[in-house]
């Protein structure tokens, strides 16, 4: 038995990842090309992320509902910047059995009209709103070029789907869904990631708004990590959605869409992964402790039964037949948060050893004590991992002054790169075509404070831009 | 406001079961055929189904991955038996965006073949099995004539896969899996059903034996609610899969697949729902109690208070601008287990009202011990409902000596006939022309005991036959 080898981070970013996904069988590929089987261990992960951010959306008063998997041709053509962007990227079954269909259905891609259509005949009144849906599901988009986790032709995630009665409303939820993200992302994922709003280029196809939450890998490529959609009425006038409002007028609902996926999962590797593995957040992992017994005497197993007994997160124990350095190399592949070594010489002098996935420091520590310095630990590794992830991104943050400079630092340095920007799409389709970056997200906290870097003429916004996922 | 009006069930039951479904908002009808929007009602029952589930799942030892959607063509041709039963019902995808695929896929009617193909290439030594997987997810059957819940293009289920060393194992792992669902179908959700084994002719295309759980509607019809397939080498053959085994001889291992849908909501609703809608057992109500306050004395609402924050099981308070009157109607289409009633006059004589959805009986409780009460109701809820619908399927089993006594029983109750069958599908297909009834399944646990009810023959097996929705 040995364990995949993984190729170095720095000598091959792109290879270690694809190791990692397989050496931690996280995946494995499917038949058909961009398709991924998510295996125990990847699954368990897209679980833990389920769970958790389920909570926080009913926490914030969304209920679950499932929408068909299938959307027919004209419904799709429904909104026509929707179709638009989408068209070109679904799958089109064609035939039901052997029997030719009418008309074709397209997997659905995102879900905004499919929503739209069952919103059109449950809202009538003030009383109907709001309506806040969201759904775990399956998406499809043809994509040409795939990547585990982040760019598949089958995708995981969740989609929200809410309707208002007013504008502001609808605007306080977009943002708020953004912040829910956000806060998931850095409180639980440990990504500390930069929350903004997309430009007229980027936006999502419809979307009056689209805020984006950017998470920086470690190579300095930006990962896209969820997005809220504030969308005014422009699908609801499209589908003919009307309700009366408090004073009996026939009034338009204001509508907003956010989803996330298990590109989340990409974003965990790609930041807090080594070239031993996968390291996980205590916050997500889903087995926080492995227990390995060095040794078959009678003693040890007791101290691992006692061990155990006293922890209060979710462990395990790998009593299996392989040799104990097969079983942490196996442990440190899978990034579970802290091991616990427990040997006979260690029992002699009444301690264990525990060994922390995020620096693979050792500590000895006496055995009446493990549960609370496993719980010690898994704070001090939660808050590890955030804090080296930020400090390297923001060794990886630039400000640009001239485009020259802009140049400069996209030709040189990876990362993100901050400019004053005028809001013209020329400019930002200069920038791409000049140095392959691409706007990240407009600063909407942070004010212009001189000439947009590409034409001179005044700024209008602060904008990062970088390579992407 | 008003609700929509239920038909009665013992004039039109059809019509009852889509008017309960409509006006609890389980559902709605989506934009294509056959397909179905679960709204938050039903889907938070769906929800409750999947973590019970998913947790003797786990406890059997099991864990979740996720399988591609799409089947190629050439692999779902792989087991002969299988794709007879399954090409005729699929959807066909054949066009990714405006590219026509040089292979069409279709989107996945259940799984076999996607997970045979996977284990193919994690399957190589006895130190690989068993395999013990499982998935949720949707799939896809184009079926002619839909019903929500019971029938639809597009199914949620959860399907498991396992390989196995031994026969044995692989047929204890059929056994054991039939067995969970029959014992959540009996212990949580109140079902009354039945275990035995499906006929030759009945049972799943490619498998050995298809073990089934048979439950029996309000109506006498019968619903399949759960099935268990060993497969013994049949696909593993087809697909190649090798192993050594613990002789280092090369070695094909046993299969078996179960799964369970939706459907047990409709089981749910058809079999412990009535005129006033849907009536769900306590263990599986996403929410166990309804506080309703009458009037709006501040006495009333701190009562509300008092009493909501004792309870330690989900409830719901309803405070909204209603009348009492609609809140009691709508809390009883919705199936919540109790009720409370509080208002001003009960609390001058310190009690308050329970009303029970089994049987809307009212009870005034004092306001000191109403979460005792609770619970003590709720226990008393689940068990009446599984033993009212015992009592009533029980009523509904018959015994056919003769095929003429088999004919005018068919002919003219609702219900299972039980028979002696000599196991020729001759006999099995004869009574279907007859009388319309299918084979339901045979009784592992009786003999025979006399001749085959349709051809006189020496009878091999006990059986139920039944129509079946």
């Amino acid at each position: 038995m040995s364990l995949n080898k993984i190729t170095s981070r720095d000598v091959d970013f792109a290879k270690w990842y694809t190791d990692v996904c397989l050496a931690a069988n996280l995946i494995s590929y499917g038949n058909t090309k961009g398709s991924m089987i998510m295996c125990p261990n990847g699954y368990a992960i897209w679980e833990e992320i389920q769970k958790q951010l389920d909570a926080m959306f009913k926490k914030t008063g969304h209920e679950n509902v499932q929408m068909p998997l299938f959307i027919p041709e004209s419904l799709l053509n429904v909104e026509k910047e929707h179709v638009k962007g989408f068209a070109p990227e679904v799958a089109w079954v064609c035939y039901g059995g052997s029997e030719k269909l009418e008309e074709r259905l397209c997997v659905r891609p995102t879900s905004e009209v499919l929503f739209c259509d069952y919103y059109k005949n449950v809202i009538h009144s003030y009383r109907d709103l709001p309506k806040l849906y969201n759904q775990w599901c399956t998406i499809v988009r043809w994509e040409k070029t795939t990547r585990p986790f982040l760019r598949s032709r089958e995708i995981l995630w969740q989609e929200g789907h809410t309707m208002h009665e007013t504008s502001k409303e609808a605007m306080d939820e977009t943002l708020r869904m953004i912040h829910v993200y956000e806060d998931f992302q850095k409180n639980v994922l440990a990504l500390p990631v930069i929350v903004g709003l997309k430009t007229e280029k980027e936006k999502f196809a419809g979307a009056i708004k689209t805020y984006t939450v950017e998470a920086m890998m470690y190579d300095g490529v930006a990962l896209q990590n969820g997005t809220s959609h504030y969308f005014g009425q422009n699908f609801a006038k499209a589908f003919g959605i009307n309700f009366l409002d408090r004073d009996n007028k026939l009034c338009v609902p204001y509508q907003t869409s956010w989803g996330a996926s298990t590109r989340m999962i990409g974003a965990l590797i790609m930041t807090h992964g080594d070239d031993h593995g996968l390291v996980l957040p205590p916050k997500i992992a889903p087995v926080k402790v492995i227990i390995i017994p060095i040794g078959k005497e009678e003693e040890v197993s007791l101290a691992v039964n006692k061990v155990a007994s006293g922890l209060n997160v979710t462990y395990k124990i790998d009593d299996s037949l392989k040799s104990p350095g097969y079983k942490f190399a196996e442990a440190e592949v899978l990034g579970i948060p802290i091991r616990i070594e427990i040997g006979k010489k260690d029992l002699d002098l009444g301690v264990v050893t525990l060994v922390r996935r995020d620096t693979l420091e050792k500590t000895k520590t006496s055995i009446n004590v493990v549960s609370d310095k496993v719980q010690e630990l898994l704070v001090d590794i939660q808050n590890n991992l955030y804090n080296r992830a930020l400090e390297r991104r923001n060794k990886m943050l630039y400000e640009a002054k001239s485009y020259d400079e802009f140049k400069s630092i996209a030709g040189s340095l990876p990362g993100f790169i901050k400019v004053n920007w005028c809001g013209d799409s020329m400019c930002e389709e200069k920038i791409k075509e000049d140095t392959g970056l691409k706007s990240r997200c407009i600063l909407e906290e942070e004010e212009s404070d001189g000439a947009c870097v590409v034409c001179q003429k005044s700024g209008k916004y602060k904008v990062y831009f970088g390579k992407q996922y």
